[in-house]
């Protein structure tokens, strides 16, 4: 079992396979979302506040923060961003850029033990911020993609995780401390994408020694009912040991389904979480199924 | 990989790990049905019919057929039931008895290769249903307890599967004609109820070199949200190598998440079967996630 542990000043949080699964919320991300992406621009925050507070009253256990605005002086407001953030809400952050600059100005002003989002494995990318990571003693997401770009080859993809590994190593970074996404492709262009991600989840936890991460609604790219298929996905990849995901904590059956696969993994003692949850079941789950539990049990007593 | 095969007069199915997941539908049985009861003894078989349609009607791929009717004659209606079921509908049928006297008058009159359900690793049970299971080549299910009762050690149920592979080929029966059941405890009792089934499924698939069943309901005896629990059980269990189950086929829930895992485990081309059900997506589905998928791919570009 291997612990990634971030933090923000008031609260720890272990990233394991013997843990709960960990939900990253990605809403405070002004990609795709233009409106944000004005407001963030002009300083107005006010969405930035309700996505932070919502996710968390949703169950996230950390918060993606990203500022990735076109033309914005990205550095400067993911720090203010942060700090926000930060002073609302007391799960730790994952600090996401693809610009080196705005994610050392965000670990700048981050009160804990930050993750970073992301490091791929291109050289030019390792070189400038892994550094960083060691700086400011941090964890980091890492991208199993490189100069070549994504691999439908989950082969090649374990392969550029384990460099991105080594070169860690190198600079110091423990392995715990590398949180590996192997990419999850739309299951509707590749029919093996499932399987492929439940294999190199169960090898990175197993060869690599790392954790695991995944943005999961790939999977369901150009399906119908999305949302279903994402839980299913995520759950199922729990049992092969994917032990967080970055996604919206706001959707209710991705969240169901992950809480199911924490009682079926044994990460919720007595089911304490999900009895909680759904406490209150609707009259045809306490009614007892005519023909479903206890059937064997009451036919072996007639037998 | 290991083909279980049964048929029907019409119709030949396979059970196995690469094809989709095998639902036996379980609505066909009196037991603790008291309405079904008394009308199956009244000769009654009108709740009979709508449950076999029904069940096919909602995805079943087999019909589980049950007669024990205390004080019944239960070989003479079980005999008549199996007749009748299979007039109605194409799908191959288990022969669902405790007593083997009934199992031979089913085999009798069955139409193709039936699955018998069922034989445990009591030795009385091993010497009256096997030679049967023998004479009328049909496949049977195997239920992983002995006199002693049902362990809760995974180890010493799997040794009983182990023991009933061992007596089904000293009656010239092969692995692939037994279908295991590892016996599903109740999660919110047995905290690893889960994880010992997955590991067991995928020993019994490994080491044993049979298929597998089991009745899922029991998974979420005693909590609420029952049919959620049981539809992530399902399809997580299913990644480790379930290749059957005795349910209830119109629990939408549990039909769905089984669909998304035959998805997940390249057991449906193309999401074919998972698009004709759902195509028709509700707005919020087809809009896209603001912040899913596609972002780290614009990130890149970006970047």
């Amino acid at each position: 079992m291997v612990d990634t542990v971030v933090s923000s000043a008031k609260k720890t949080l272990i990233i394991a396979n013997d843990r709960p699964f960990c939900i990253i919320g990605e809403r405070i991300n002004p990609t795709g979302r233009k409106k944000l992406a004005a407001e963030m621009a002009a300083g107005d925050f006010s969405t930035v506040e309700r996505d932070a507070l919502a996710q968390v009253a949703a169950g996230a256990h950390m918060l993606d923060v990203n500022a990735g605005i076109p033309l914005a002086d990205e550095p400067a407001i993911l720090a203010s961003t942060i700090k926000l953030v930060q002073s609302l809400v007391d799960v730790p952050l994952s600090i996401d850029s693809s610009i080196v600059e705005a994610l050392a100005a965000g670990l700048e002003v981050y009160e804990g033990r930050a993750l970073v989002n992301s490091v791929t494995g291109e050289e030019e990318r390792l070189e400038q911020v892994l550094p960083l990571i060691k700086k400011y003693d941090a964890a980091v997401v890492a991208i199993s993609n490189d100069e070549t770009g994504i691999s439908e080859d989950p082969e090649v993809r374990f392969q550029v995780a384990k460099k991105i590994v080594n070169h860690a190593q190198d600079y110091g970074i423990k392995p715990a401390d590398v949180v590996i996404d192997p990419l999850v492709m739309p299951i509707g262009a590749l029919g093996g994408a499932g399987r492929q991600v439940f294999r190199i989840c169960q090898r990175i936890q197993e060869e690599l020694g790392c954790n695991t991460t995944c943005g999961a609604s790939n999977i369901s790219f150009g399906l119908p009912n999305r949302h279903s298929m994402n839980g299913v996905f995520l759950a199922m990849a729990a049992g092969f040991g994917l032990t967080s995901a970055i996604m919206n904590p706001l959707h209710e059956e991705e969240m169901g389904a992950i809480m199911a696969s924490d009682v079926l993994l044994a990460k919720d003692a007595n089911c304490a979480r999900w009895i909680r949850k759904y406490r209150e079941p609707a009259p045809e789950q306490t009614a007892g199924s005519e023909n479903g539990e206890g059937r064997r049990e009451r036919r072996r007593r007639r037998a």
